[in-house]
């Protein structure tokens, strides 16, 4: 499946079934329904739990509209077992180790977009308090962190599942919403020229002040760059709404 | 104050204390404690709230190392209040209207970092259930969405605050982790030449397979693009670590 989207424009070449959210002993089940929930915001559904019994009921509040992938979560024991069938597993840490090289969210998208498509990925995060142990972080193949403007806090978990599927989705360019394309440059001075001309028979602009009128004009019109429903509105104000009196 | 990263490399060169945070009737207690630990993460610190009365002590649990920020807060009993001193209001929403352009959150961000420095910017957040009122809309210069996979649900409010300004702390170029550098490509080589001569010497590489071998070397250590520290693992493991039979 790929993602479709809401809004027009490029939708994202990437195919959201390869990848798998796996949240290692998450301990708040309303973080399990906020990562489920930002998992549909953005086109994603493999979700997978490692932690003993099953999902907590509690998590059902925070998973609006999504309650269709906490039913399809995975449950399992343990973290081997939910990576087994992921060729490239990226773990998220707030914290820079020596050891291992740390990758940006921005460096490590681009390198899970450039796996080959057989690959699944799996998109691994901590418990909330401690993070990933590194006997944990040991089953990642790449480690990344989100950016973040000072040392604490660190984003919660909900929030870093969010900004990290945010980014995938949108990497191929994210949607946007339809617009009206401007009128051509000739039909927004045809425009400018009917209501400079109305103005003209109402005695708002006149010799004295054509030119500085009409420069300002150009300017506010200019930026408003009109479209073809813009130009209705205003040539129906400008004829019938505005009863300008001599300045 | 400029924005500071605990990583390296470029940090944004925007001034966080222009924007404001701008949290319409919000219904949730810790959707406004998520919002103020959204800023704390990515550095902006001026948050207004709407509603009547004060703000609620639930706001704290989810206000993660960010209670100076909600210590901080206004409360404001009406949006006209919140927005009286902003030059330019950006109102998310998650409905497309056919009265207003909709600019997607990456179209938003550089015109709010084009504006004038002079300028403070409000970002306008509405209620959970409702979103904002035509009337709130109002307020707003431009309106704008954060683009989605589906109709439903729209981001949960922490989580369009966190997604909108991180986009902001980014807009500048992400700051990313300091990675040591590759060596040289001639010490690369270097070391794959050491390498393979240890290997010949423990009788693993010879005549049969020599450019055979070389190859697979090089290539993974080409991909492993090593680094000081790597090269001196590497020599540790192949002069003493590894004790290979004849294959």
């Amino acid at each position: 499946m790929m993602l479709m989207t809401a809004l027009s424009g490029n939708s994202a070449p990437i195919d959201p079934a390869r990848f798998a959210v796996i949240l290692a002993r998450p301990e708040n089940p309303e973080n399990i329904g906020l990562a489920a929930r930002a998992m549909k915001n953005t086109g994603f559904s493999d979700l997978r739990v490692v932690k003993k019994g099953r999902l907590p009921a509690k998590a059902a509040k925070t998973a609006v509209h999504a309650a269709d992938i906490l039913a399809a979560a995975s449950v399992l024991p343990d973290l081997d077992a939910a990576v087994a069938d992921c060729g490239a597993v990226f773990a998220a840490t707030a914290r820079i180790r020596s050891v291992v090289r740390v990758l940006a969210l921005s460096e490590a998208v681009p390198m899970m977009l450039a796996l080959p498509p057989v690959t699944r990925v799996g998109l691994l995060f901590g418990n909330e308090r401690t993070g990933l142990t590194g006997d944990e972080l040991r089953r990642a193949n790449y480690v990344f962190t989100i950016p973040q403007a000072g040392p604490q806090p660190s984003y919660n978990l909900g929030g870093a599942v969010l900004l990290t599927l945010f980014a995938l989705f949108t990497a191929a360019g994210a949607p946007r919403p339809a617009a009206d394309p401007p009128l051509l440059r000739g039909e927004q001075e045809e425009v400018i020229r009917l209501i400079l001309r109305k103005l003209e028979e109402k005695r708002f602009v006149h010799g004295g002040n054509r030119e500085h009128v009409a420069d300002i004009m150009h300017d506010l019109l200019g930026r408003m760059a009109i479209t073809a429903k813009d130009r209705r509105f205003l040539l129906a104000l400008f004829t019938k709404g505005v009863d300008l009196k001599e300045p």
